[in-house]
């Protein structure tokens, strides 16, 4: 059980935001780089990982190793370190690799830290459009191109009003695929092709619900805690906890969360 | 025929900047506002049209009507109007309203003039980024978060190593949608969902394909500019010209758009 008061919960916040301006530095000199390394992480299927990705991580640990070394680790690129704290940073340097190397302004940096109940905090950075979404323990703001805003998820009771997002239109297996579609064909508008970002324009109050499937804890940690601090809910496509990975759904209504879990078979 | 000397050419590129700031200005206050109001344009289908769509056109017009009133406009929003000099200007001050009222930032202000033959100048504006991409009379440029870049499209001979977009998995009708599948099973990477965006994202060499299905002439005629300039190429699906609207495909290596408009059927 970890007690965080006012000095610990200023230096998680400080250390994430510490953490994400490295990052930051250390991608940006990559992005839309002509001379970008790619290599395969897993023999089948396209999984790249960037020279970036791992720069961006050995950054952010860096930070860690600095401010927080009793904290544990678990990092997409360099594996879990332990720590005597009982806290535990989630890392996805770069989400959304396959949008990185297209050019889009879509990928994030993901941070987020917590027990190991779940997340307290959380990050989604935009480096190129220089944009930071950060919520939880009592802050949920969005800093960027038009200032800095608070964000609230927006009321929607009706899938037929919902905007719906994810990343891919194939989702998963067929069945996870069929599952997400069924979601789909009842809201107003589907749209594809925006992995992280997704998740905090729903915090935002842009968009209403992401469904994805097969996603790792350090995809969904940092969304889970911005988007709860802006009013909504994350859960897998049954109604529990998802902080460990698996199928997600994101709503920023939790009446729409209902209703939609109801359609996937939760 | 017009012929355009240094003066002109001077006066075309400043009216488009001047124009692409003006719509900037009108759009940004809407975006991402919680009381943005959507008509519905076509009776049937999702076809938003927001307050930020008309006042861009309208604050567009305002600086033709001031610095070039001998041309002629074709706008999205407000139709056409004739001019004696020979060239037109093909407005569509917000390409991607359903990404624009989903927030994500990969919407567009497309803005193109030319003579009947075809654009020589366009500009594809992302007002929330502040990027612009600009190309054609000599220029093809990006301005932006990473200052000032030249635009280039990149060489790619084989379709296993291409990147290609579409805005909709669904792309047009069913054949429509079967022909760009054909062609984007054979690639490395498929995306959706970024609208002009990936046109610009082509022109910067960053992707190899763009094809698309039922363009307007305003959807395409800034792209077209802009990624020729740039060194790529931009024709329908039996390799004609395509400013006038159609079937879209565009590509930044001419090897590579021979090899995907034979499997268009072109």
């Amino acid at each position: 059980m970890v007690t965080i008061d006012t000095e610990l919960r200023g230096a998680l916040i400080g250390t994430a935001h510490e953490m994400a301006d490295a990052a930051r530095e250390a991608i940006l000199p990559h992005f839309r780089s002509q001379t970008l390394t790619t290599d395969n992480k897993a023999e089948s299927g396209f999984d790249p990982v960037t020279v970036a990705d791992r720069a961006a991580e050995r950054a952010m640990r860096d930070v860690l190793q600095r401010r927080r070394p009793q904290d544990g680790i678990v990092g997409e690129e360099y594996g879990n370190s332990e720590g005597d704290s009982g806290l535990t940073w989630v890392l996805d340097p770069i989400d959304g690799t396959r949008g990185f190397i297209a050019g889009t302004p879509t990928w994030g940096v993901l941070i987020a830290v917590g027990p190991e109940s779940g997340p307290v905090l959380g990050v989604i950075d935009q480096p190129y459009i220089r944009e930071r979404f950060i919520g939880g323990l009592g802050t949920a703001e969005v800093a960027g191109p038009s200032g800095q805003l608070q964000l609230a998820t927006r009321q929607c009771g009706q899938l037929s009003e919902a905007v719906i997002f994810t990343t891919f239109p194939e989702v998963g297996s067929n069945g996870e695929r069929d599952a997400f579609h069924g979601v789909a064909q009842n809201c107003k508008l589907t749209r594809y092709g925006m992995d992280c970002y997704a998740y905090a324009l729903l915090a935002a109050g842009q968009i209403d619900l992401v469904i994805e499937a097969r996603l790792q804890s350090y995809d969904i940690q940092a969304p889970i805690a911005v988007i709860e601090a802006a009013g909504g809910v994350v859960t897998d496509w049954r109604g529990n906890p998802v902080h460990n990975g698996g199928n997600v759904i994101a709503a920023g209504d939790r009446d729409l969360h209902a209703v939609a879990l109801k359609l996937l078979g939760g």
